[in-house]
C-alpha cells in the first residue's frame, strides 16, 4: 500500500511532494504532562512507544520525499533528537502557523527550483488511525493541488464536536467526489448548530492544507503582501550566511497569523479553495477526556493508566484516567482524571477536561512560571 | 479554671485520678496519612504544633494525677518521644480496650495501693475543643466514680450521626443532673433510627470511661473472670524481672475484647453504670470529611488544607481537602480530597470518605502491603 502511494507519486517526473510540520503549541489542556519547556507534541500520550511528532512524522515519510518540521528556537534539539532524519526549522518566535508554513514552504521552493513542488501542513500533535486512509486522502490532494487548488483534508464528523471549525463542501471537482469545493469555513459552532453541520454533511477543519508551493505563496502574497515579502527575505538568506541577520531583522516584524485566517478563509471565499473529504481515525487529543476516549475501552467504563498499571487504583470510579508516578487510589468519582509528574498533580474529571485551560491560567496568575 | 478543677481533686487526701490512653487502632478511613507504622494518633491532623496523641495527653494532664498510655511494641518508641512526661504500657499485640485499660488499672492499683484510685480511659485520636467543658465533665465523672459507679462520658450529639453507638440515659444520680443512669448502650443505628435517638435525648457514646479501680477490675472479674485472672497474673509481674516472661506466656492467651462489650454493656443492663452529658466540642475525626468539617468554614465551601497553602489549588471545587506535597490543582469536583504522602496518593470526595477503608482492603488484596 505505502509502497504503492510513494511510487506513484515519485512517479511524477520532475514532481515531489514534501510535507511541512509546524510543531508549537502548548497544549495546555494536557498539562501538567504538556508543558511550555516541554509541549504536547513531543509526548507519547498513545503509548504508540513515539511521541506525536514522530508518529506524524513517520505518517508523513511513508508519503513525501521529505519532512521538514518547524519549532521553536527552544525546542529545536530535543525535536533534532526525536526525529533526526527530518530537516528542522527553528523560529525565533511564535507566530502562528501563516509564517511558520510559508517559510517552510519559501525554503524548500529556493531549493527544489526545477521540481514542480507540492507541500502540505500537518500538524504534529494529532493522530490519525487509518494510516491507509490517510495515504488515499494525501494522494488525492496532492493530485488535486496539482491542477492549482489549494486543498483542505476535511473530516468526515463521528459526532457533533464543538471544538473544532467546519468546512462546506460543495460541487466536486472530479467524477469520483475525492475532492470537492470549498464553500466556506465556519468557525467553532455552539452544540445545535454543531448538530446542524453534521446533518448537512459539513467537514472538520484539522488544518491539514495542500498546495503547489507556487499557488499557496502567490496566494499568501494576495492577501498579506507584506508578510509574503517579509517571507521571501527570509528565504533568500535561509541557506547563506546572513539567515541569523536576517532573520533577527525581520522574523520579529511578522504578523502572528493562522494559515486559515491569512489565506484559507479568503481564497475559499473566492472559490480557490478544495477539499477532500476523508474518514482517517483522527483526534486532535485535545484534552485529557480525549486520551479516555482514544486509550480506554468503547463503553468509557474502562480504567485508562498512562504509566505503570500497578500503581493506579480506581473504586468505583468508570472511565477513569490516571498518569501515576506513585500509587494513585481513586474512590467514587466517576470518569475521574489524575496526572500527577514530577512538579504537580492535576485532579479533575472527564466533563471538566476542558477547563484544565483555566486552572494553568491560576497558575499562572499565582505567579507559578516553573509550572507551566 | 485548671488550676480550681485540679486543686479540688487533689484536695481529696488519698485519693487520685490517674489518666489511661489506649493508643492504638490504625485509622485506615485516613489513609494514607494514617499508616498501620504511624496510624492516626501520631499526627498533627488539626495543625495544632502537636499530635492527637499530644493534645489528649496535655488535656488530661491539666486534670490528672497522671497519663498512662497503652500502645503496641512497635509504636512505644515514638510514643515515648511524643509524650516523654507520660507513662508508657507496651502490649506486644492489639486485643482491643479491654485488656489495655484492665492492665493499666491493675498496674496502677498495685503501684498506689493506699490511694482511692479513680482511673479514666480516653482515646488518643479524637478531639475535643472545650477544655473547660472537658474539665467540668471529667469532675463530675470523677465524684460520680468515687461513689462506686462506672461512669461513661456521653457527648450531646449536634446531629443524627450514624457513625457512633448512643447512650440512653436515665433517671438522674443527683440534683443537677450532672450524672444519671445509663439505661442501655445501643449500636450505631440506621439513619431514620439515629434520628429518633436524638430526639429522644440519647447521647453518643464515645468511650470515655471513669471509675474506681477496684470497681472496675471487680466488674470485669464478674463478666471475664478468665481475662480478670490473666491481667492480675500480668500486673503483679510487671514492675519485677518476670514481667517479659509472664507477659510473653500469658498475653497471648488473652481475648480481644472491647470495654463495651467486656463490661459496659452487661454492668450498664444491671443497672451499675452512670452517664455524665456533656456538651465537649468532640470529634473523632473518622474521616477525611470530618477533617474539612474540623478545619474548613462553617459552610463547608472553603479549601482546607493541610500543609503548605501555596502548594494547593481548587478551582470550581467547593470544600475541597488537600494535603499536598507538590503543586495539587484540582477542577471541578466538589468536595474533592486529595491526599498526597511520600508514597501514595489518594483522590475521592468527602461525601464518599467513608469509603477510603475500602480502598486500603483494596491495596491490601493487592499485596501492597508497604502501602498500608
Amino acid at each position: 500500500m505505502w509502497a504503492d502511494v510513494r511510487a506513484s507519486l515519485k512517479a511524477m517526473v520532475s514532481m515531489s511532494f514534501r510535507a511541512i510540520v509546524p510543531a508549537g503549541g502548548a497544549g495546555s489542556r494536557l498539562w501538567p504532562k504538556s508543558r511550555r519547556a516541554y509541549p504536547k507534541f513531543l509526548h507519547d500520550f498513545t503509548s504508540s512507544g513515539a511521541s506525536l511528532l514522530q508518529d506524524t512524522v513517520d505518517r508523513l515519510a511513508a508519503v513525501a520525499d521529505e519532512v521538514l518540521v518547524v519549532t521553536g528556537d527552544v525546542h529545536a534539539g530535543v525535536v533534532q533528537n526525536q526525529v533526526p532524519t527530518s530537516g528542522v526549522i527553528t523560529e525565533p518566535s511564535p507566530k502562528d502557523s501563516m509564517p511558520a508554513i510559508a517559510l517552510a514552504t519559501a525554503i524548500l521552493a529556493r531549493r527544489y527550483p526545477r521540481e514542480e513542488l507540492v507541500v502540505g501542513s500537518f500538524a504534529a500533535d494529532h493522530i490519525i488511525r487509518d494510516d491507509d486512509a490517510f495515504g488515499q486522502a494525501v494522494a488525492a490532494a496532492v493530485r488535486t493541488a496539482r491542477a492549482g487548488e489549494i486543498v483542505t483534508i476535511g473530516l468526515t464528523p463521528t459526532h457533533a464536536a464543538t471544538a473544532y471549525g467546519y468546512i462546506r463542501p460543495g460541487e466536486m471537482l472530479d467524477d469520483e467526489g475525492a475532492a470537492r469545493r470549498v464553500e466556506e469555513f465556519v468557525e467553532k459552532p455552539d452544540s445545535p448548530t454543531a448538530m446542524q453541520y453534521v446533518a448537512q454533511g459539513y467537514l472538520w477543519n484539522a488544518g491539514m492544507f495542500v498546495a503547489r508551493a507556487d499557488i499557496l505563496l502567490a496566494g499568501l502574497a494576495s492577501q498579506h503582501p507584506d508578510l509574503a515579502q517579509g517571507i521571501a527575505q527570509i528565504a533568500d538568506a535561509w541557506d547563506s550566511p546572513r539567515r541569523r541577520e536576517v532573520l533577527a531583522a525581520v522574523w520579529p516584524t511578522l504578523p502572528a497569523i493562522s494559515i486559515d485566517h491569512a489565506i484559507a478563509e479568503p481564497l475559499a471565499a473566492l472559490g480557490k479553495v478544495a477539499v477532500v473529504p476523508a474518514d482517517l481515525g483522527w483526534s486532535d487529543i485535545g484534552d485529557w477526556d480525549a486520551i479516555g476516549d482514544i486509550r480506554g475501552d468503547g463503553a468509557g467504563q474502562g480504567l485508562t493508566v498512562l504509566g505503570e498499571a500497578d500503581l493506579a487504583v480506581a473504586i468505583d470510579s468508570p472511565g477513569a484516567v490516571i498518569a501515576p508516578k506513585k500509587q494513585v487510589v481513586v474512590v467514587g468519582i466517576e470518569g475521574a482524571v489524575v496526572i500527577e509528574t514530577d512538579e504537580a498533580i492535576l485532579v479533575t474529571t472527564r466533563d471538566r477536561a476542558q477547563d484544565v485551560k483555566a486552572a494553568v491560567a491560576a497558575l499562572e496568575r499565582l505567579g507559578r512560571q516553573d509550572l507551566l
